[in-house]
């Protein structure tokens, strides 16, 4: 197959059309209107073989679905509406025909879900899978969740439960949790997804906000059949951190997604922060560490 | 190196800071704010190790240059202004040091001489150098230059010299054409960048348009120490190449950039191109066919 017969058949494939999405798949760009009083939230997520996924355990369905989730995830943190995606796929010639199909499916099934518009892309030959997603969003002007935004003072939740990826030796294909982030915008102070574990991203949080916290191990929402470190260190649960100062009512559940609050932000020494009164050390995921 | 380390050092390089980019590195998602009656345009591609470059015969800085380059030249294509760019890279561990800072250097270099502001991406281990830049541009609503709109009785024109990187062997570092595309906004009727070939590449506007063309081998522009079929069929000259009906003046030279008339657009029968009266066959580079 050659590329010009994919894009075509890219061109064809069943999708949600957002009408910002002016030109889509087949030009130089994809072109796209934005719309007014609004801004654009931009980010791009890596997929590749034998880091994040083998081509032996994980199904291409399942490959698209997490390449997009990944990406989706940044965008529900930002409190953001999904607008379109672009999507660089690099990949074995063999793997041209039946398995490239299924990398689509998986991927559109959950665009689908999100109402966002594939719009374009690059596609390469390579002797892995090399998957790298951009995802754009739209928030109203100047309404995007920061990391930067946290208190002294405020209280600290997370959506859902922790460490049920980790429980699942990472198996559970990721739900981003994007209607629940455009329910907290306004609300919360600050928001991040949890992609690399509770312990890291919280850090991060505080880096960027310059505060410091402390959280309780009795307070974490830990998934069934997960443990206190699976929740803290084991990443890719996909859920929101974020932070809201007192005054602001945070709902006990959007749709049927929990919010607990497991501590709130005590200084303005950061990063450090505290798991039951002892310091908390960032043990999570680092793309850049050692591998798991 | 761990991954917040690199960050960090990202933040702190000297860049172009463009004024649409709200928040840069450091977010789940880079913020930006569109300009009033405005699109964007948006543009992703691969650069990858053993396929587009080696390490032996590549200097970390030259990648980083081609990586943005080549995502430069599909903006200069549309007719655009460089807005930020994201910027996702994999590599060896071995990697993160001394080199890690070449690459961006060559791609921070260009990326001040276009004005475009890195605003983000993702890194990650791999086994091999794999990049991948997104690029946005901005138009005045739309303005965008695209494939499609080449008619009957259009003129073809290039920019500059083809086969010169075929006959260096791909070796020359690509120039992208962003403010010759910028100045051929409202003057052309159709564009797009020869990153393929000029056989395979004009296939592709014809196509879109739904056109059919005629070119003489005698006005190609062809590059010194180079030969007709490099010309045609050699790619990587990220040249643009455009059509533009007879009743506007394209200039000869946009800077000392020169434009040269190839042929025309002759029938409505897609997308049928001729080369001094004979049917020419689109051979460059197709990215999912045979490598070179």
């Amino acid at each position: 197959m050659r590329e010009t017969d994919i894009v075509r058949r890219l061109g064809e494939l069943r999708q949600y059309r957002n009408r910002a999405v002016i030109e889509g798949i087949g030009d130089d760009c994809a072109v796209v209107r934005p719309a007014p009083d609004s801004d654009f939230v931009f980010t791009t997520d890596f997929v590749l073989e034998d880091r994040h996924f083998t081509l032996k355990e994980h199904k291409p369905e399942a490959i698209g679905h997490k390449a997009l989730a990944r990406s989706l995830s940044d965008l529900a943190a930002m409190g953001s509406e999904p607008v379109f995606c672009l999507v660089s796929l690099a990949l074995p010639a063999n793997l041209a025909g039946k398995w490239i199909d299924g990398f689509y499916k998986g991927l559109l099934t959950l665009a689908r879900e999100h109402k966002i518009t594939l719009a374009g892309g690059d596609l390469s030959r390579f002797d892995k899978v090399i998957v790298d997603v951009m995802c754009c969003g739209r928030v109203p002007k100047g309404k995007a969740l920061l990391r930067s935004g946290a208190n002294l003072g405020d209280n600290i939740y997370v959506t859902g439960v922790l460490g049920a990826a980790a429980a699942s030796n990472w198996s559970r294909p990721p739900e981003p949790r994007v209607a629940a982030g455009r329910r907290l915008r306004g609300l919360a102070s600050a928001c991040m997804d949890l992609s690399d574990g509770l312990s890291l991203d919280l850090t991060r949080l505080c880096t960027e906000s310059g505060v410091g916290a402390e959280i309780l191990s009795a307070s974490i929402p830990i998934a069934r059949g997960a443990n206190l470190d699976q929740a803290l260190n084991g990443g890719e649960d996909y859920e929101l951190l974020l932070t809201a100062p007192p005054s602001v009512r945070i709902p006990k559940k959007i749709g049927t997604l929990p919010l607990t609050r497991i501590g709130g932000i005590i200084s303005r020494k950061k990063p450090a922060i505290t798991l039951d009164g002892y310091p908390l050390r960032p043990a999570g995921f680092d793309h850049f560490g050692d591998m798991k």
